[in-house]
């Protein structure tokens, strides 16, 4: 294992060597947002390495392109496709190793070391992507089965098109949060009473607010509109992924979702963990996805078994009080569709991909009781109770509730992580 | 009526002086993006106008403000929210008088005419807005009704929430092209055989792609996130209305769209029309639209009747060999939803409306058979052909096809229209 020289680097960091996340901070004495990368409790402020003198000799791959990294979002630096990525994430692991090919750069620069090392309690992070269009999927096989039962009965639960294609929608990109933004409790119609006739909705602040954990890609390179991304092609014009919580009001959404899709119930937030973790970063943790029972059609077809990643994640709820419990504890390979497979379906007939647009997984749950990745499958859309300390006890989510989703794979030492993408439920605007 | 002092101005021109719409141009000359207006056959540059040295006494609403006529979009200039939008209008109407009471800056300065004043076959139009997210309802009653009568039955046509608020779902921004925008036909995945058993679909070029006819709202002030607007203040927060072509894979959309929405049978293409026609523009075009046949809830009431614009809109297809025939004539006014009605649903769990989002109305159809706004009502679904000249026909469209939508208002002389909103289908891909 490379050892690094930066200071306290605690084993059980998400953001050990092995990781190298990037994520947009700006600071109390720089409030320009700019591009950096986590290293232990540590953020390195790429704005201020990109103007030092030698950065294009360290860097050489960034040549003619070192302002990617005084933007305010990572879409300049995602657009110069994956080759970049991998050089300049490797150059970085150099230059934070204990005995990287170039100390004079940083290691041994006690002026650069103190202004571009910065506590990342001193940073405040910011949303990493100007994101276009944003598409949410359902590949989350065992969730997908499991609310369609809730929804619409275990004889419909899969439609017939679920194990041919990957279902998605388009969301919402103007209501995208960065991990720690609040969460306001939306109001919208209600049906109190599905039988009664006629139908009568109500408004009111939703009493079925939900959390959905899931894992999202950010897009680095386009394709131009009426050009097909292919299965092939598509890892290449991945950036990297972040955490998801595609918090969902069940009430709202399940009165207005007939036929054009979830809109209001979905639209209020969505929040994603601060640091892209590269592409890169999670080749080694490969493994296979949820196997398919026909025949795929050749566009989805994919030349290799390990089409997904063992990502171990988790949720825990937080009370107004203070009481933490982790309520489930699954992992990111439980998808029946991979990323390559979603983009090769999204542009099929020809729709741009744009730098920094984000495709989500969809809810992500693991077979079993406690590997479930949202309130609606552990409460059967609220027909049962969870149990939290102190006989407290959830439905669905309470004004003050905090979820914080977490993710990382990887040994002690060089894990490869997330942090948290965390969001608390305040309530509705008076 | 009020003459203006532009050459040529044809009495049936959709740009008279009462219209005043904004775009986005570049010329030979001067290939940067930059806003313009059109009048007659001529588009005024904005941009020369803004750099003149007494702008900011004839535009005293835009002091400090000037840089919104050098931008690529018109996003800066909505911002500035409607009551700049009006006096600009106003003020431009005054400029291009026959009696403007600033004769000096515009009309009797032959540089600037010169300059400024340039012949629309010399400009090329780009797509006007920076859309962050696009939204399209579903208000148009009579298409919803045909249309469900199609894909689900008379008995389920409209589902129950139809009437009770503004059905809806994000579109895909990446896909929206300015008019003449090449469209190619969507591959994708088909079900040849819906009755079959088990259900195979297969991949190739959609055999149902259609067009919608409908029109479209640009929002010009944004809502932070977690406010709602009221229905009363929606209308502060529109800046202008484009037509807007959805086209549409029915045989894609018909196999993908359940139960998360239309996705790739809509993403490949949706054209607007260049020129922005601002709501002002549109006041004197009041009507009401469909009566809805329950009570509203309190958010969804709008304190007056006169709710939407009757609006002549018609769409031609013109074939390959060139013959065009106008196969819809109707008008704006069908909607049973309001554009502060959808501003209101849409916003009321406090989803953030950013400026240059746009709003689409749906599919707009009148009642009567000539008055259908997608081939899917005229040919039920492909059951029956229409007539083209020459004894040609079609189901659906074919390569080399081009759909044209037209809408105006107002008298001869004093028009207010669109311009075109025109997409000719390319084969697929090879």
């Amino acid at each position: 294992m490379v050892k690094s020289w930066v200071p306290d680097l605690d084993p059980s960091s998400d953001f050990s060597l092995a990781n190298i996340p990037f994520g947009i901070i700006s600071t109390r004495d720089d409030p320009s947002l700019r591009p950096a990368v986590a290293i232990g409790s540590y953020a390195l402020d790429l704005k201020l390495l990109s103007q030092q003198p030698d950065f294009s000799t360290v860097f050489p791959s960034l040549k003619g392109h070192e302002s990617v990294f005084s933007e305010h979002s990572l879409n300049a630096f995602a657009a110069l496709g994956r080759p970049v990525h991998s050089e300049v994430r490797k150059t970085l692991q150099n230059l934070l190793a204990e005995d990287t090919t170039h100390p004079a750069f940083l290691r041994n620069n006690v002026d650069l070391r103190r202004t571009a090392l910065l506590p990342q309690g001193e940073v405040k992070m910011h949303i990493p992507m100007d994101i276009g269009d944003y598409t949410d999927f359902y590949a989350g096989y065992h969730h997908a089965y499991r609310a369609g039962v809730l929804f619409r009965g275990p004889n419909n639960a899969l439609q017939p098109n679920y194990t041919h294609l990957p279902v998605g929608y388009h969301g919402r990109s103007s209501s995208i949060v960065v991990s720690r933004t609040p969460v306001i409790r939306p109001v919208g119609q209600i049906l109190l009473d599905p039988t009664a006739v006629p139908k009568q909705p109500v408004v009111g602040p939703s009493r079925k607010l939900d959390f959905e954990l899931e894992f999202g890609c950010f897009i680095s390179t386009p394709n131009a509109m009426g050009q097909h991304i292919t299965v092939a092609e598509a890892e290449q014009h991945i950036f990297g992924y972040v955490l998801l919580n595609d918090w969902s009001a069940r009430d709202i959404q399940s009165w207005e979702y007939v036929p054009l899709g979830p809109f209001n119930g979905k639209n209020f937030a969505s929040t994603i963990s601060s640091w892209v973790v590269l592409a890169d970063a999670l080749e080694p943790f490969r493994t296979g996805g949820i196997e398919n029972t026909i025949p795929l059609l050749d566009y989805l077809k994919e030349g290799r078994a390990e089409n997904v990643f063992d990502i171990h994640l988790e949720a825990d709820l937080t009370t107004p009080e203070g009481d933490t419990t982790t309520i489930t504890k699954t992992s990111s390979k439980y998808l029946i569709w991979s990323f390559p497979q979603m983009i090769a379906h999204h542009t099929l007939g020809g729709c741009p991909m744009r730098t920094g647009d984000l495709l989500g997984s969809g809810t992500i749950s693991g077979p079993g009781e406690s590997e479930m990745g949202s309130l609606l499958e552990m409460t059967e859309a609220g027909k049962k109770d969870i149990m939290l300390p102190g006989m407290d006890t959830r439905k669905f989510l309470k004004d003050g509730d905090t979820v914080t989703l977490r993710g990382f794979c990887g040994d002690h030492g060089s894990r490869v992580g997330f942090g948290e993408c965390a969001g608390r439920i305040f309530s509705t605007r008076q």
